[in-house]
């Protein structure tokens, strides 16, 4: 009899398979193909209508080259967090989806201007496979230094076919299929190393821009508080202080930059003004759950590559996200290759190889509110800090928040939870609360969502060539850096505890392992960094941090400064071999290797560190240190 | 016992009017308001939340002067056809209402920065009067020219203090708030007449723009159909040819117009490059119906006074739209005073006074679509005109629409009715039909919703001193313009059925009567055209128009053009009065006062037309002519 009973139920499970196997709708996207048709987008949108209608639909699209313009593509206007907000037309519009399996099989997605390829919205349990994603040309602009005069400080811009441009005013705008940009944001990449050249600060970004006055201006009213720095208003006293003047076909003369012509071979890249070039990244994941991408290429996106927010369980496995090899093109995305604001739950990184991005490699933080009015004893108004976080999700029902005085501490100052987050406009929100909150609210509060942090792990992943960092880590989550590569413009690692009141990114790592990474040359473009960079409590500015873990790395970088660490509890940094790549000259050949301040209790055990870098370890405000560094 | 059954039948209709009374909620602005607080915005909008929550709402807003921001302000974002669409800041959000009355007391709403006043949203029976909008800056530009030079082609513009302003790479830009523009759509005010100029067009629009050329655009990809009027397009390939240079604070002179200068005195009006500056009108009356708005005053807008689309039964009345006469400046609205587009039942007008507007007074139409994919037998993808058409409802269930040969001819070939109209993006819509139409349907068919034209009155209003015209009237239905004032730069009435392959306004008068009005100086721009002129069918262009009468109206006019026509079935022009104003010299003498062709049956009688003008009457293809002219 119990033995039936073990039959029957192993027969039933399977039945429950089979059934789910059978009851998981496919669709195919050659089935929704119209002959002769080379904008696929009314297609796929058209499939995805109809997989939307089951649950756990399966999507199949074969091999093959398909094109996306966006004349008749989806539109909704986005607020995706650290780009700019705009009416998005969008090809693959995953909205309101409970189980969706995207599966290509080896297809290439080219997109033709002003697009975003994806639109993950309120949906759990994705998962999407197997294709490249490429733009007809890119949205960024491109060119190599054939010539330079440095007597007339002038140099002379290679334009080559894929950079459709035109002088307007004496201005080179790069001219793209509905959208253009001028030489503004720009930074130079070596061709051969295909990564962004050593020292290009020291002719990048180009002066370009002056200052200019504006008339009458008293006459100007603002009576609440405006963020100047928005672009709108940011522009309105500047003016070129360059001039380009076409010499021949796709030959551009550049003047009247006040810092050294770059060097003749590099490429000088740009993508405009701020505020007004990251509006097509390829991937937003917005309000949803249990998403994996595995065995994707981006080779391009006018923005970030994959941008998770108000998310939670988000991986990434074997993601490629590099410029195309057969284009000769220097960048791949023009803004970060991944980036988790507000996400919870777990963010995995596998397998990853992330390069050649105008911005960091992977960012993971929250996002601070400021408190701009007490509208009841339950009722805030606030409004965001920076104007690329414009309208993101801060808090809903039930959400813990954290308040916090700026100026003061970043440590939370008190809590409560959350009864409703109404978004009155993109910039100012109306929080209602469960409970009264006059009594020890003041002016200067800043405010922390506690509840949406994530557990992550980063492991397997490359990490280089690009402009800016490798890794931005804030969450206090547990968090695990494993077996990675990394070699960047900037720090390998920034794990910072502080409020920057310029980007208003929240967090702060309280349990983090940094272990088997192998860390290339990093901060080549000609600051002075440390390698890893962390700025945790010091004085009274920060959070202390609490335990980072810094284990059997191996750093072959061109500068001795390696870990520069302020305000942790418990850092422990071991089994780490230094040598010195002799890459680039040392710009600070005196520096310590580790420099730390104000650390509860530091451990610096079994270090390798090459003869070249003299000055060891500097402490300063260390309580407890436990190190076998003479 | 009849006798009580009346009194008790009286005591309970009494009981239900006390009720109703009782149940009609009232909010006064005064109890929202905070002390100290100089920004109503946040107050209004928590006050119209409440009212809301009820039927028949009652909002009083006390005698007084509001200030509106945008910092506070709702938003949404907004699809206004006839302007730019945009993210909205609205100060009054009038969405999803179902009676509301807002009472103000002779009070005075002063908006700041880009704004929309009044969104009225899917609701009914809206009742709105009692005050004025202004603006504390206005959006467009002013200036005095104060001095010329013919021989190098300069002149010398004065900007008062209210008109911030800066030089950037020689260019004038003038400054609002959150907003700037530059000299295009430039135009000429007389201070004096407080009018358009006579003959702006000989000076302007200034010729400010060169065509550049846009290398390598071979490399462009247009796979699908693109409307390169649309801004983003039209202006990639252009540069200033103009200059301006600061001569002193408040002086600026602009050199390389290839026009004379404009004389001296005349005040240079200015708003920017098309497509860009209709973004903060003050009324959008969207998918309303029963909406009135009396007793009002607009002294500004940037962009339409007054916006209706596919709304049903809306009513002005007392209301004037003109510049404000304490603030010398020469505009009311940038664009025109009344619009409604899409709209049924009845449009009444009564009692308005509409001057200074930078375009047309009133004008009224539907719009086509184009046919750009047959997706299935009873489904088509069709694509807007005109890009600032761009996302408004052309259609839902139930509505009849009529398709048409735009090639071949005006009229309807066939119709069909809707079963669902899907935006799936703001520029490219897919219509279901309740019929397969595949087998009628071919290349260059239109579209025309035949269900959403109103009913008009405008009666006992004046139209005058604004740039183009007085009214634009294409609906089928019947029209009554009856006892008012015209004196427009351009015709007083534009009667049109054709198809503007520009605009794509839809429709063609039926029923149309035009009696009682006197009618002023018009065409004064400098351009030749008649006073009221109606373009019907002729040859193989435009819509056959039905009845229109133009009886007892007195013409006092500088130029002897009174009215041309073609393609009307039944025109009768009777009991007019026609003199010389000799305002201005004639432009065209030899013009015939009436120039009739394609006309079914003419009637001219008792026509007083005085000795100046002596071609009285030109016909050509008229097949009933009943006249007394001799």
């Amino acid at each position: 009899m119990k033995g039936f009973k073990i039959k029957l139920l192993k027969l039933l499970s399977l039945f429950v398979l089979w059934s789910q196997t059978l009851l998981a709708q496919e669709f195919n996207l050659s089935n929704y193909l119209k002959k002769g048709e080379k904008d696929a987008t009314l297609s796929v949108f058209t499939m995805l209508q109809d997989a939307a209608k089951h649950k756990n639909s399966k999507v199949i699209i074969e091999k093959g080259t398909y094109h996306f313009y966006p004349e008749k593509a989806y539109e909704q206007y986005c607020f995706v967090t650290n780009h700019d907000n705009s009416m998005r037309r969008i090809a693959f519009n995953i909205k309101n989806f409970d189980g969706l399996t995207i599966e290509a099989n080896d297809a290439k997605f080219i997109f033709h201007g002003v697009m975003m390829p994806f639109n993950i919205e309120n949906s759990k349990n994705i998962d999407i496979s197997g294709f490249t994603i490429d733009w007809h040309l890119p949205l960024h602009g491109e060119g190599i230094i054939e010539a330079t005069d440095t007597a007339n400080k002038t140099f002379d811009l290679r334009l080559a076919d894929n950079m459709p441009y035109t002088i307007r005013n004496e201005q080179l705008i790069f001219i793209k299929e509905g959208f253009e940009h001028d030489l503004n944001h720009a930074i130079l990449f070596d061709p051969k190393r295909k990564a962004v050249a050593y020292q290009t600060n020291k002719y990048t970004p180009l002066k370009m821009i002056n200052q200019v006055e504006i008339r009458n201006k008293e006459k100007f009213d603002f009576y609440n508080y405006i963020d100047f720095r928005i672009p709108e208003y940011e522009s309105q006293n500047q003016e070129y202080s360059i001039k380009a003047k076409e010499i021949a076909h796709g030959l551009v003369r550049i003047s009247g930059s006040e810092l050294p012509p770059p060097p003749v071979g590099m490429v000088l890249v740009c993508k405009g003004q701020f505020g007004k070039d990251r509006i097509a990244n390829a991937f937003h994941i917005n309000k949803s759950s249990q998403v994996k991408l595995h065995n994707l290429t981006i080779h391009y996106a006018g923005g970030m590559g994959i941008l998770g927010e108000r998310s939670e369980d988000i991986t990434l496995e074997g993601i490629n996200i590099l410029a195309n090899p057969s284009k000769n093109l220097m960048v791949s995305t023009t803004a970060d290759a991944a980036h988790f604001a507000g996400c919870k739950g777990n963010i995995v990184i596998n397998n990853c190889n992330f390069r050649h991005q105008l911005d960091d490699a992977v960012n993971i933080h929250g996002a601070y509110v400021i408190v701009e009015d007490i509208l009841a004893p339950d009722k805030i108004g606030v409004r965001i800090g920076h104007f690329q976080q414009a309208g993101f999700q801060f808090a809903d029902l039930g959400d813990t928040i954290g308040f916090i005085i700026n100026e003061k501490l970043a440590d939370v100052e008190f809590k409560a939870t959350v009864k409703s987050c109404f978004q009155l406009n993109q910039h100012y929100y109306i929080i209602t609360l469960n409970e009264a909150v006059t009594q020890k609210l003041g002016k200067g509060f800043i405010v922390e969502n506690l509840d949406w942090y994530p557990e992550v792990s980063i492991t397997n992943c490359q990490f280089a060539d690009n402009r800016a960092r490798g890794l931005l880590l804030k969450s206090p989550k547990k968090t695990i850096i494993k077996n990675n590569y990394f070699s960047n413009m900037m720090q390998a690692l920034l794990i910072s505890g502080g409020i920057n009141n310029w980007w208003y990114e929240s967090g702060g790592a309280q349990d983090l392992l940094i272990e088997g990474n192998t860390i290339g040359d990093c901060n080549y473009d000609g600051e002075k960094r440390p390698v890893i960079s962390i700025g945790g409590k010091w004085e009274n500015n920060g959070r202390m941090l609490g335990k980072i873990v810094i284990n059997n790395n191996t750093f072959n970088n061109f500068n001795p400064s390696i870990i520069k660490a302020t305000g942790v509890r418990q850092l422990e940094i071991t089994n780490n071999s230094i040598t010195n790549s002799k890459t680039f000259p040392a710009l600070e050949p005196d520096a310590f290797v580790f420099d730390i301040k104000g650390v509860e209790t530091l451990t610096t055990q079994n270090t390798k560190i090459s003869n070249g870098f003299k000055n060891k370890l500097k402490t300063e405000a260390v309580k407890n240190t436990f190190s076998d560094i003479k």
